[in-house]
């Protein structure tokens, strides 16, 4: 935070600090005074309104602040109850210190300890106010989530009713169209079909095209634009300082630039960027003309109809005409588009194999993966290494880590692999793809990380016990459970300062940005290329916020203490991603708060296996009356089952009578239609002012439009 | 099949044989002559068109053919391979006589098991060619379901866009509707809402009241009227036969009309219909004013418009403005309207638990009232018994049947409970109450009969080793099959000879009309209710045919000879079905083959018990390579998640594609609007001339429309 506090006054680092509000053309500070207190910061946090995080970062962000300040109440809450009745419960029993010939073999009793229900006496009276405070706990999680779900609702149905003209709210997507009858194209298959249900509000369609070919050309002219300008600057550099013999700057044709002929740069590249704006050009025309794809889409005249269309049945048979709401322009899968129906059913359940058997079995081929890459091994097959490896000093590092590095490098490429997974799915919005892969994620981190060190190798001991009695599991795993209560108490604490430190002080962009700035950039657009912000990246962040939630859940009645680590970890985690929220990451997509259902699932999800860990534990604890918990598991699946009849189909689709709203300005039609055509399609002259003055784009497009 | 060749030439019965004919208005018979060969009916029968089915007797009866002749499709193809194949194979094996010493003693084989899979060697090379067949039958059934699911949803397709103006294509029903704002009325707050959502297409409104009240008083005014044409028609007889001295008929005012004062007929008659077309009047107008409900039929000027309303999400709590298609004004159950979103929830899972109940447990309570009603406790509590029960030869036949008297009773009550469940489900149309209430009726037939006979005391007996071996029963399921066999084959043959005898020759229907005829109706009107006959009462119908299929399916490799009696089941009542189906029955709504995807989901039921017994008849005989017939469960529930997704949807909405065809007329909405209104809300003055003209009418009922 002090590193934080002293490097974000610094003139230079302002676009590390402060992006998003650069982006949006405001100044870094809000007073725009250079000496400002180093903790003005944490007050902005704390008085910005929701408002201000919509209007900076969009609903998704300031969903998951109602996720973050949701969690951070059920925690709070439980805390102020659970802290002074059950740790004076706990600390006054002393089933420890009186069983202590039979429990130090298994490990040493700390203080901490004490504070726990490891402590209770088996069958004491005492665990009445630990069921208390079990129920406790489950009913400020219902009235919260219930609380938050509304909000959220309603903070969803006041953007998309928002008077502002969207694109995404006049376009529908619709995919699984039939084969062309001959002698029509697919153009005019699409319009005579929607024309003859929507006589009065269909506008236009878009036909979808394979755009694999021209995005690849278009991809190299930006790289050549690029390498052009930065030539010229270099060029410009060298004259103003050497004069008149100013070097013009080379570079060899052939691979990385390392080898190949000497070519003057500035002359290739200029050459390079006439020679693919023609062939981008034919290309385009090619696609637009012949690698139409079997989906389009849909523009309407109002939100209504578009909102009401994508809720709609259109064809007779289910896997024709599908239809459904147009994700953003900017978040459309353009590849994933031209997946038949059951294409996307069929490898929608491939993946949720792979990943079942990613998350039960991963062990296995890292195992055999640092199995094979021993020193040994390394030595024989890749005889370059020899002489590194034969160091000493290497040699030890080398042997104690390597079994580790298959597993770091394997979790380091695990978000990218599950988001890659599912993005095979065939799901068209990259938001939606972030949902998916956030959700495999989830169960990864839970199943392993938590089931994992909880249960440790107890689990495989007693593999077959389990097969024979799957009711054993909960109690399986409550016995693991207090053994591993400073474990995780370090972990949450752990997590938070490490985490947040480097979440707050932005040190690696930071680093990353000046050694760029310094070595590698030289034109202006590099430069705001190196300080550009992601987004909060949600396909990592919420499952590991979610993974928090469960072990402090699961561990709040039997060591109360890790309340307040949980509490610090969501407080401070607000009030850091509140900053960044607003200054620094800039949302690469807005899908007005369809995280949220899964946010609730997974939170239900974290009480359920705490209902059910306790459900174990008391029963662990020869408790009679164990059974008196029972209601809690049943009543938190009618809790969710409530809330998803009653909120969740207002997330999957728009309701009427929001879409139905009065707009500020008639919708400009032409440019909520221009909005869709990708840029690699977009002809290179008017390809800045594409919004401003388009009409020859429209003839020119003709045969795509 | 003779008696019914005899009777049904006869004059006087024909409004028995004939009633669908005659109430569409066309002759009994094709030719018009009397003397016509007694067996054209099956001609008939044959010849005749889907589309005459369609035509005389509705879509809903052209699928249950189209369901029967799946069946039959499915049988016969069967039969076709099977027989010729596995008898001879069962045959020229003799496991049987081999280990006759062990086996009699089970049981007395007759030719019958020869034939049987049972005379199979254990582990025998012979069983590859059962495998083969068990193959053979779920891939016929697959091609033939698949083909008829196509034909159906064309069928419904064809249905829903004909030309015909249909009342309930231009309305939707709206439940749940919010609290009205206080200074509005219900139906200014439906009108404004739905304006502001459909500006073009929005029609009007009709807001559901509470007709309880009403409705009694109609039914009673009915009554009264029917009883006053009866009197006067009894007076105008006498009157002819006796001359001026002609007795005026007379009735008693007290209870059933046995006791309290003698009055004139026809004067009381009229004063209380007088009297009662007042009260009615005052209740319409109370009514309409005050008896308002929260929900709503609204009216749309285009059949895109309702059917896209149908399927939109209208509110963005979801629990608010739930909009479905509307029934047919006929099928309505405006008692059903008012219940909340979550109460018909709520119902609906304790209607579920009560049904699970009923049929896993529904033998306690009848054993108890057996119990109770011994001859002993009968004598004691109801004396005035005595005298009848202490005779002998009654006595010894009430000690006989008095147990199962009760089952008998209970079994007839059966479906008029289930029905009355799925109504108090809350679900709004009649069609769908019947639905659901043979859903429930085949799960109960099929846990019983099938299995309950099957399974037998074994299950009870080897209960604890199911608990601990789920896996095994499958197995047992097989141990208990062929035994079971020719009680099974007995069992069809049974159905289909007294069913379907009884059914063609209508005896029982006959019986009553002849003897009403003679001795209670006098009026026109008593006559043709006496011989109205009902539906096709699919409630029943469905799970008794459905009981059929799976019992022979799952006999089809066991015990091949029960096909041809499967096959002759359902070619006989298709037969007879088609005659009843165009000359007799009166379809009493119309759900547009809604009933298709409940059959489908049985008969794939039926498949995948059949596939399981295989599985398990298989390993009992230690035939090594039953896993290979694994992939065909597996393979039945991808085909029927496939079907369902590729179908389903159309089943449950209008696809708009199909709603969008063009009408041979404009549709006279005012017409639609009113033939939703019950005829006890209608004006009694205008009762009978309500859709000719009706302009007053709307005038009337001003606070309601």
């Amino acid at each position: 935070m002090v590193i934080f506090a002293w490097l974000s006054t610094r003139q230079g680092n302002t676009v590390v600090y402060y992006p998003n509000r650069i982006l949006k053309g405001l100044e870094p500070w809000e007073g725009g005074s250079r000496t400002r207190n180093p903790f003005a910061w944490i007050k902005e946090a704390l008085s910005s309104t929701e408002q201000d995080v919509i209007s900076m970062s969009g609903i998704d962000t300031a969903v998951y602040f109602v996720f973050m300040s949701t969690v951070l109440g059920i925690l709070v809450l439980s805390g102020v109850i659970l802290l002074p009745v059950l740790l004076p419960v706990a600390a006054t029993d002393d089933a420890i210190r009186k069983h202590s010939g039979q429990t130090t073999s298994n490990g040493t009793f700390s203080d901490f300890d004490k504070l726990s229900m490891a402590n209770i006496e088996k069958g004491s009276l005492r665990l009445w106010a630990f069921v208390a405070c079990t129920y406790w706990v489950s009913i400020v999680a219902y009235i919260l989530l219930w609380k938050a779900y509304k909000h959220v609702s309603a903070m969803r149905a006041n953007a998309l009713m928002s008077p502002e003209v969207k694109s995404e709210q006049f376009a529908v997507l619709v995919r699984d169209l039939p084969d062309v009858t001959p002698g029509q194209t697919r153009k005019e298959q699409v319009d005579s079909y929607f024309k003859s249900i929507y006589p009065d509000t269909f506008y236009r369609s878009m036909v979808v095209t394979n755009n694999k070919e021209v995005d690849k050309i278009w991809g190299e002219l930006e790289g050549f634009k690029k390498k052009l300008v930065r030539a010229e600057t270099i060029y410009a550099e060298s004259q103003k300082s050497g004069g008149s013999e100013a070097t013009r700057p080379t570079n060899k044709t052939g691979f990385l630039g390392l080898c190949g002929k000497k070519v003057d740069s500035i002359e290739y590249y200029s050459e390079k960027i006439q020679e693919l704006t023609k062939k981008l050009e034919a290309e385009q025309k090619v696609t637009l003309r012949e690698k139409q794809q079997r989906s389009a889409l849909v523009f309407f005249t109002n939100r209504v109809a578009a909102a009401s269309a994508a809720q709609s049945l259109h064809a007779q048979m289910v896997d024709h005409w599908t239809v459904m709401e147009a994700p953003e322009a900017r978040q459309l899968i353009w590849s994933n588009l031209n997946l038949k129906f059951f294409e996307r059913i069929t490898r929608q359940y491939i993946i949720y194999i792979i990943v079942f058997l990613t998350v039960a079995f991963y062990m296995i081929p890292i195992g055999l993966i640092s199995a094979l890459t021993t020193l040994k091994n390394l030595r024989k097959y890749l005889p370059f290494l020899k002489p590194i490896v034969d160091q000493d000093a290497i040699r030890t590092v080398l042997q104690a880590y390597l079994p580790q590095l298959a597993l770091i490098i394997f979790l380091a490429l695990l978000p990218k692999f599950l988001l890659f997974l599912s993005k095979t799915e065939g799901i068209p919005s990259q938001s939606h793809v972030v949902r998916a892969a956030s959700g495999k994620y989830f169960y990864f981190t839970v199943f392993n990380v938590f089931l994992g060190v909880t249960l440790g190798g107890t689990l495989i001991d007693t593999m077959k016990t389990i097969q024979d009695d799957v009711k054993g599991t909960p109690q399986l795993l409550a016995k693991s459970l207090p053994g591993n209560a400073t474990f995780f108490i370090t972990f949450v604490a752990l997590k938070f300062f490490v985490g947040y430190g480097l979440e707050l002080s932005r040190l690696v962009p930071l680093i990353i940005f000046h050694l760029k700035r310094k070595y590698l950039c030289k034109t202006e657009a590099e430069i705001k290329e190196a300080w550009l912000p992601g987004d909060l990246s949600y396909a990592t962040r919420v499952p590991n916020d979610m993974l928090i939630v469960t072990i402090v859940l699961c561990y709040s009645i039997i060591a109360p203490v890790i309340i307040p680590f949980g509490v610090l970890y969501f407080a401070l985690g607000w009030l850091i991603l509140r900053n960044q929220a607003l200054k620094v990451y800039v949302p690469s997509y807005e899908s007005y708060g369809k995280m949220w259902p899964h946010m609730f699932k997974r939170i239900i999800a974290a009480l359920l296996l705490y209902q059910l860990t306790m459900l174990g534990y008391f029963g662990v604890s020869q408790f009679k009356f164990t059974p008196i918990l029972l209601p809690l598991p049943i009543s938190s699946l009618i809790f969710a089952y409530t809330c998803s009849k009653k909120f969740y189909k207002a997330f999957c689709h728009t309701a009427l009578e929001v879409a139905c709203q009065e707009l500020k300005q008639t919708a400009n039609l032409e440019q909520i239609f221009k909005s869709y055509i990708p840029p690699s399609l977009i002809a290179d002259k008017q390809e800045d002012e594409q919004f401003e003055d388009a009409m020859s784009q429209v003839s020119r497009s003709g045969s795509f439009v």
